[in-house]
């Protein structure tokens, strides 16, 4: 039965323990040193377990997952880490000293076949290793999720340069064969990685708008909750340059930036740094892979995106009005009962 | 009854002419010189009323629109600007000179009190107006949807400094009277508007990622679809990092940037032109204007994200199932067919 410890439980730590309670032959350690570890993973783990994006089997209580051995609060950190550990994950402080003094006294606890799994958003594994043995260096690699991982697909891996290639295999398959997640591989250990580095460029472009007062805060967001967000919840940005190119051998991404290049390069100099700061070649580069992973655009793929998004936007209105709904009742119910004390 | 003009009906004039349709009290002239223009509309806008976003009582069929008057190819653009014009939207090719010229021709043949409304994507309204008079100018304004306006709600309403606030007004009520429309009002004319310019900044990373060999093309669309697109299409990136900072006085955005906004800084000053680029007292503005907009993070606020987050890549993941399964059937029948043959 694999074994997985889990190191620090904040809501990444346990709704990690969400995602792997899905397997039901997981047995899972957790080691946290806060003092109330046992009410607060009885009272959060349930509300991880209930909205979880799979629906599993029906998941034992957390006190039958607690007595029958599924879940074990390890009392020390030694004790969290035996010979049986299959997967080492820990989602401590974002501090590289911690992160590097932790490796080096629990490495030597474990076997020497461990995965060691480390959930941070900045630290490269690289920094982390830096004292460890070649065979622990081998082993150590990122695995960074989406906050909350039991909700959202993405998982960032991420290896060092001394990762080996079988870890790094181990990982990808690991979230490839678990429904409800999609790993990605960042082939060189850049700051932020990916998903946060991406995030961060329109952040840094929606406080400049704001800053300079073009929109407000509501209105940034209502852009991405009303366009870009939903379209790319649907297809990429490469996806969507390419649809937005058109039909034919002259349509496409490569279409798109003959067409309207000129001013994405525009806007690019306006502030963002312009095109100088991509390496010579760029275009070339995304409109090949482009063509490659999609081929041409066609009239069916694009009735495909319209109607997918169409359903995206329906079901996020109903939802959104069905929580209100709730809300409003439970207010009601709230003032109903202050009325009858 | 409000008699709409149409200028230019490639995909986006046409797709403005499926949402005009579901006001049936509408009466939509369309001018554009295609030599193809009959049968060009016959068979695009059907496809476009069928997968519109917005359920609306039953459309009569394109050839009854166009028999009992609902819609009128004109064949002349005089005949298209009459003094019973309600509103004239054009669409015409992004070239400034172009859309001058246009306005200048068909200001005169409109009434006085006439909404001119463009489409543009990147052309601001003053430059477009520089030959109008004081009285036209107050009426144009940039009226931008996100591609194609009958599936996304995102509407960018544009002025230039010469627009009078009743025609801001107008066109802001025009479409939050719509269903399935936000219009957003952008306070000053910005290269790309907003929208644009936010799509760009975070296409200008992804083809950096792509140059320098972080990612592939595909990775970059799979981190969008499995992440920040489907968390943006449910909460905006100033709610989302808002949430993000967790409850209470210390938490919220602020508490964020607090924690994060050291790395936040690190990687934009890698390569995405650093904060200098942005106005001194930036954290302020987005700070208190997010708190303002939201209030605390509550947990319910962050279970009712999940939960519609949830449903949402429940939905996308059962439609393209439903699609990918239409396809394949299209596809066998088409195969089935051709052994038959």
């Amino acid at each position: 039965m694999p074994n997985i410890t889990l190191i620090g439980t904040g809501t990444i730590g346990l709704s990690w323990c969400a995602v792997h309670l899905r397997d039901p032959t997981n047995r899972i350690t957790i080691y946290d040193p806060r003092e109330d570890l046992v009410p607060y993973v009885k009272s959060l783990l349930p509300q991880y377990l209930s909205s979880s994006s799979i629906s599993s089997p029906a998941t034992p209580s957390v006190e039958t997952l607690l007595s029958n051995g599924t879940i074990t609060l390890a009392k020390t950190l030694d004790s969290a880490c035996t010979p049986e550990t299959h997967i080492l994950q820990e989602q401590t402080p974002e501090n590289p000293l911690g992160k590097q003094v932790l490796w080096s006294s629990i490495v030597p606890l474990l076997p020497e076949t461990c995965h060691l799994w480390t959930s941070t958003s900045g630290i490269p594994a690289s920094t982390q290793a830096q004292s460890l043995s070649a065979s622990a260096k081998a082993r150590l690699l990122v695995v960074h999720p989406f906050n909350p991982p039991h909700i959202l697909p993405l998982i960032e891996i991420v290896p060092s340069p001394d990762t080996s290639a079988d870890e790094v295999a181990f990982a990808m398959d690991y979230w490839k064969g678990r429904e409800g997640h999609t790993p990605i591989l960042v082939r060189k250990e850049t700051k932020g990685f990916v998903a946060n580095r991406l995030a961060f460029a329109l952040f840094r472009e929606a406080c400049k708008l704001v800053a300079d007062g073009v929109v407000g805060v509501k209105e940034v967001d209502e852009v991405l909750e009303e366009s870009l967000g939903v379209r790319w919840a649907v297809k990429g940005p490469f996806a969507s340059y390419h649809d937005g190119g058109g039909e034919g051998a002259n349509g496409g991404l490569k279409g798109l930036l003959g067409k309207v290049g000129g001013t994405i390069d525009e806007v690019w100099k306006d502030g963002m740094g312009g095109k100088e700061g991509l390496k010579e070649g760029w275009e070339d580069a995304v409109v090949g892979q482009t063509e490659e992973v999609y081929g041409s655009v066609t009239k069916r793929g694009l009735w495909e995106r319209d109607w997918v998004t169409r359903r995206v936007l329906e079901v996020r209105g109903e939802e959104r009005g069905r929580v209100k709904k709730e809300e409003g009742e439970r207010k009601g119910e709230g003032e109903a009962q202050g009325n009858r004390e």
